[in-house]
């Protein structure tokens, strides 16, 4: 079996040195000249103690500077694990210490955080990063070895680091190629967060198709449009919260080289879909998450209109399956199992989830799903638990953790509620021993949660809505909140 | 490490069911019918007797029921043993007997040559075999199974079963794909042998791209060129013998879709791909063979005028280097070294040969070469002794052996001599111990050997040029040919 492929960023500078690699305010690379700054990146960081085979967090924001690391880090054989720069200095703290990382690197923008940190971990500031002589580079990768980790939570609340291998990224990358074509004018743009697998993606198929990247710190829907309108780009990966704002502020049409927007980040509501038809925006609507290395089902071509709502097919070298409790027949309802090179070979140090979720190669995604008569899969409902709030994964048993420190409460439930801006926020549902107030209570939360996990809306209640086995009945909670709205 | 993957003609009937998989004489197949066609054969194969696990012969011409037939074995999960219908019976025998294989399929242009070995091989009539009930599917492919066997000759006489897995045909194919890039009107025309790599590959291309085949049974240039006039192809493998016989009946230019000439086969005349320049023909010089599962190094798109004659740089997962004796350096000649998960894992019983072709998992390919400063290899010579007919290999060694049965001869040597139709043709130099006619030394071999490989020339001389060591001076038969034609 095959383990060893030439190590990728060299292969590319090497096969097409002179094809531009990254674009990003203004400035333009080629591979040549991104492999020769990841490689005098991956100097500085052997300088500075680290070492191949150690785990390195990275804690940045969309940057020119940010693509070289991460590549740096590839040259140098660590492992990433990418840090999502809106958590808490505690949320941080915690997910360095469970991956046991010889330091973390980070960049200006995250520098408050960053300090609140360096008694705990080396912390080496990015932008002071001298450019040393380039690193020796290494001839090849091993589709085995972990290139990157990303935390996400579930239901127990202590997030988990998926691991994702060279192999894993590699069979996502030639599966999104072999659904989407692979044409010589491509350029994918890139304004979801790199530290997120629909970002880190963009850059591994960047440089296995030699196909340019166009960065961008912040999502603006003006200055994307604007892009797309120039025919500053081909693809991108978007979100519906992200859609749904490109869509409002377009006016006019993109440039006819235009092709994919590529629609993840949980089920997209079918007006906007349909409005997107109306505009002829070639919407591809995808399933995918952390443990998938993004999608691992999505809407081929042919079908963008007929199958308006589904997300799809499996990519080619993957398999889906829904979990009907034998009942194999199509439209029945179940959890959606997938299959596939692209998906994770598990949590680290995590052996319970990782016995719990997978069962002879099949991952258990924990979301609820069923397919048509022709195996078009259409998303029901992310876990029946998780919050989509503007993109992020939100899971409300962390956040119901958080809650039930406070002293003054005996009970939480967090349930996820529309919202036109983020499509969905958190409600808390709580239950108190002594009064307390809302601004006590989100103060509480500010403290050790990111901003978009901190509920909008605290609701008092006497008890919480419980069933035999004291389980927790969230779309109780969910009709309460609606039934209260309406009254307002 | 990845092992399995879903069946891919089942994956594609599944994910694209309704796109065309086969063109051929005017019948269309899509992939849900083509792999209706399979199962069908497939059970018809079982009942016949043959297994899972087993490998099986098939002798048949390019035809629409040959790639049901070429699908129908993967279903069944035995190993197809790939058989030019150009040998002579006595080549046939040898390698069905080396394979060991539990049968043959043929077709009827090829009713003859099965005739003769239905006496030692279970032998079936593709078109007399009914089309069963469809067979249970596969639901997976190992990565590391047999797909495909090919018979090679060397420089010992004797053919080697090359052995592809289904690994190796991924790769390759996404390989080619990364280079070449993956349009939704790409559409590639097979006038190429399906028993070779060259045809082989291209069906399975096919299949994982989810792409269309324009299937010829012979190469004709007028109709492939009104065919690509027509806009019927976007993609052609030929080689330097195809390519000048379609250079020369070309009137005006090609459909603008059409956007590949793929050129394999050996090293071409640098003034054909000047006229093809010059008529803006997209000419993409490649090296490859039976054990790289076809194309491993192929010229990027951007390089096709400014290094003209160059076959290019590898594809993006594989490795070339030269075997200069220690010097590095660029321009240094020396043998061509490859590497990369499409190359052959070894060939089937030659643990010799294995050992002898493979280090560190480099394959000596016994060509020659140079890359240049920036890499990019120049292919000088085919190993030193093998010569390339129209498209088709011819080793010296194997006719000189059969010459060697001959009672009338006590040494002969096989050199090919430049010949305008067909590129090459072997010319043998004979000395005699008894007279003997040129006439009859040919009906000698006729009897034994592929007509392309029938020397087209005998020369009698008194002695044959060898070094000390009794090696044959092939190069002194060169010179000696040159001077006899300049004496006509």
């Amino acid at each position: 079996m095959v383990e060893r492929v030439p190590n990728w960023l060299k292969q590319r500078a090497f096969l097409t040195p002179e094809r531009p690699a990254l674009f990003f305010e203004g400035s333009k690379w080629t591979f040549a000249e991104l492999y020769e700054k990841a490689l005098r990146q991956a100097a500085a960081l052997e300088k500075a103690g680290f070492k191949e085979g150690g785990r390195i967090g990275l804690l940045v924001q969309n940057t020119g500077k940010a693509v070289w690391m991460i590549h740096a880090l590839q040259q140098l054989g660590a492992s990433a694990v990418l840090l999502n720069h809106r958590l808490t200095e505690s949320e941080l703290l915690w997910q360095l210490e469970d991956a046991e990382v010889a330091g973390v690197v980070y960049d200006p923008a995250c520098r408050q955080l960053a300090e609140e940190m360096s008694g705990r971990f080396l912390c080496i500031d990015l932008s002071s990063l001298p450019l040393s002589e380039p690193f020796p580079s290494r001839e090849e990768f091993s589709l085995d070895d972990t290139c990157s980790i990303m935390y996400t939570s579930g239901t127990t609340g202590k997030p988990k680091g998926v691991q994702q291998t060279y192999g894993n990224h590699w069979w996502s990358a030639a599966g999104s190629a072999l659904n989407l074509g692979l044409h010589e004018k491509d350029c994918w743009l890139c304004a979801v967060p790199l530290f997120h697998i629909s970002g880190y993606s963009i850059l591994m198929r960047s440089v296995i198709y030699g196909m340019p990247v166009r960065l961008y710190t912040q999502f603006d829907e003006v200055e994307i449009n604007d892009a797309l309108k120039r025919g500053e780009g081909t693809i991108i990966s978007v979100v519906s919260a992200m859609l749904s704002r490109l869509l409002h502020s377009l006016e006019g049409s993109y440039h006819p080289d235009f092709r994919c927007m590529l629609l993840g980040g949980g089920p997209a509501p079918k007006p906007l879909l349909e409005a997107c038809a109306e505009k002829q925006i070639p919407v591809f609507q995808t399933y995918g998450m952390t443990e998938t290395s993004s999608q691992i089902v999505t809407l081929p071509p042919e079908y963008s209109l007929t199958k308006l709502g589904s997300a799809g097919k499996p990519l080619f070298p993957c398999q889906l399956k829904i979990d009907s409790k034998g009942k194999g027949s199509p439209f029945t309802e179940g959890e959606i199992l997938v299959k596939g090179p692209n998906v994770t070979s598990g949590y680290i140090k995590r052996e319970e989830a990782n016995s719990i979720s997978f069962t002879d190669g099949w991952f258990h995604t924990g979301d609820i799903g069923y397919v048509d008569e022709e195996g078009f899969l259409f998303v029901l409902d992310r876990r029946s638990d998780l919050i989509i709030s503007g993109g992020e994964n939100v899971y409300p048993a962390e956040i119901e953790s958080v809650l039930l420190d406070h002293p003054a409460l005996i009970d939480a439930g967090v349930v996820g509620v529309p919202d036109e801006k983020w499509g969905q926020v958190p409600a808390a549902f709580v239950v108190t021993k002594e009064p307390v107030n809302e601004m006590e209570l989100l103060g509480f939360c500010k403290n050790r949660l990111a901003k978009y996990k901190c509920p909008a809306y605290f609701i008092t209640l006497n008890a919480l809505p419980r069933n035999a086995s004291r389980k927790l009945l969230r779309r109780e909670l969910k009709a309460e909140f609606e039934k209260r709205q309406k009254k307002t």
